[in-house]
């Protein structure tokens, strides 16, 4: 979709650092956020961290748009400290690595996805589930940082990241590199609810929604084997759907559509962030069938049937992400099987009418912001 | 609780079969049923038919009452064709066996729970799940039966049943037969959703509700080796749920108590059948927890929130009974570990106040009725 950047930090100033404490030298890199819940995105100027002895300095050359992001930016979500630049979905070469980083050079293609700590202690750390760490994983961005004196991290629509090692991916260099971006959320967050079903050859798949996160759950679910149905409530995306590799579609609002459904399938990604109600898509499930609701709606969902539940021993559940040996696995999987995002790249002037955009359903299917249109960074940091 | 009874059918009369065409034999029995959605239940004389080749006929001895009768004979849940006999705990000793049974024979102690037939055919009866049969299941008493001309079947407050074999149980002979009887549906109710979660040594089981059921899934879960926390609204059934076996209680109407179980759970048997929020039981369990829920409210249920679902990726779930085969492993499990259900035994006369007593809470833990006590048949069939 674009020839891919060089190595080097484009954007990064060659500025002395602004603090000059071991470990705590900063470089000045430019971004794109928000400096209040109504200010759209504009330029703005990060401090980043040196790389400390784990840590890896990334140049960022594409960052994926996820709607979350909308979300925090406007403060829809929860409150946050302005300025915030968002951006979870990140792909860059590495440009600076600490003295205890050994399995990464400068150069290499990697990526960071929606956190970028955790407490490495607890029980589901340990587990390689970072993503449901028991005090709570340090966010991409607006999260404060423990390990970085409670600093509030910044993310992606930007020239650099510094990132403990832990929480970088290897990114495969098969893949358009604008593409993989996305998988490093929306792709992540489908792939681990199938992978946690043990979704397998065979098996049948429904995904409801075709947004950002559908997209990859139809792609994902038909590398994986599965037959996949999706679920829409109009005919206008049937061809959408195919071209994406579904094998069915059914129109939802068609109730001779959903009882021909019945009972055809075996576990269901539900990606509608609105209120919906989810007994017409419980009764399409097999047996011991499950339904993860990833969309998480700011409204009340309708009552659940526990009937229905009940007459097929169905599982109601949700899934957060993945860990971060499991997004490895998942971009590495995606290498084997050509599975990247399906992509449209935006410039840094193009970021609020993308927002506009999404927040229409006007993407197919996630934007991607190219680095290099970001703006040289200030002579002092916003943030 | 009383001594056990002899191995003949005590109240099958002697009659000439009523209808004299091969495999159409009947026999009157006695029993207690409703007559109409108010009449309570009164004596009934019901028709059973002689044992068909792979039909086992049983003298009942006890019979469990389950909620479900009272829904059912009061027309609650649909309008039952009456007169309706109730009863699907049904425990007794074989009094004939049609040619084609080899492995039971006259005087054996037997068992009968929820389901007379099924399909036989569908994927899940083939599988054991003869409980989800996708035709579905000839329930012991008010459905119509398809291999026996669309009779409608008469359940377990009754002298006799006849009932193919591959839905009779063998019931082990080292429990107490009375106390056996309500394994065959609160038992297998919460015992298959406990094995299906795969409970065992060391997992942390949540109880809510300590009726019928919830006293049976804290005895099944402590003998399968479980620690097991009961949630309860009252401080007054502390005592009893230590009594039973639970290791901790939590009063579910403090949230100091709901904040120090927060986390602890793996799986939670919910057994209420009111609506309630299920929001700070979910947030009891680990990760990867589940509840079932085996209380079926009539009303709604509150709004499930799909957040909590996923920052711990917990599912919410149902269960219905269990399979033949799974019913089977539940008796001979009960038999190795001495669990049995509380129980309090009622005459045919005492059936209307239990009933009353049932719907008021007032039972620790399972009325059963003795048949024993049951009137004669009288010399016409009512059902």
């Amino acid at each position: 979709m674009t020839p891919g950047h060089s190595s080097s930090p484009p954007l990064a100033k060659s500025l002395p650092p602004v603090d000059g404490r071991e470990g705590h030298e900063q470089r000045l890199a430019s971004g794109y956020g928000a400096r209040s819940s109504n200010s759209g995105l504009v330029p703005l100027t990060v401090a980043r961290r040196s790389p400390k002895e784990d840590d890896v300095e990334i140049a960022i050359e594409y960052c994926g748009l996820c709607h979350s992001d909308v979300h925090a930016t406007r403060g829809e979500w929860s409150a946050p400290k302005y300025p915030l630049i968002p951006g979870h979905e990140i792909v860059g070469r590495v440009s600076r690595v600490g003295s205890a980083v050994d399995d990464l050079s400068v150069g290499q293609l990697v990526g960071v996805g929606c956190m970028v700590d955790s407490c490495r202690e607890c029980e589901r750390c340990l587990d390689g589930f970072e993503q449901y760490c028991e005090t709570g994983v340090v966010s991409t961005y607006g999260a404060a940082d423990p390990r970085n004196e409670g600093a509030i991290t910044q993310g992606g629509y930007s020239s650099s990241v510094v990132v403990d090692r832990r929480y970088v991916l290897r990114v495969p260099t098969n893949l358009d590199p604008a593409a993989v971006a996305p998988l490093l959320c929306a792709g992540i967050t489908t792939y681990s609810p199938l992978r946690h079903f043990g979704v397998e050859e065979g098996d049948v798949v429904g995904v409801v929604g075709l947004g950002g996160l559908g997209h990859m759950a139809v792609k994902l679910a038909k590398a994986m084997g599965a037959e996949v149905k999706v679920f829409t409530t109009s005919e206008v995306k049937i061809a959408a759907a195919k071209e994406l590799g579904a094998d069915d579609v059914v129109l939802s609002k068609d109730a001779a559509s959903m009882a021909a459904a019945e009972g055809s399938i075996d576990v269901i990604i539900d990606t509608v962030a609105a209120p919906h109600d989810l007994d017409p898509y419980f009764r399409t499930l097999r047996l011991e069938g499950a339904l993860f609701q990833l969309g998480l709606p700011s409204e009340p969902m309708p009552p659940v049937n526990p009937w229905t539940l009940s007459r097929r021993r169905i599982a109601y559940s949700g899934s957060y992400i993945g860990g971060i040996a499991e997004t490895q696995e998942m971009l590495d999987f995606c290498a084997e099987h050509g599975v990247v995002s399906d992509i449209e790249i935006v410039s840094a002037a193009q970021l609020n009418d993308a927002y506009d955009r999404m927040v229409a359903g006007d993407v197919k299917y996630r934007f991607v912001l190219d680095t290099k249109s970001l703006p040289a960074p200030a002579a002092k940091a916003d943030a």
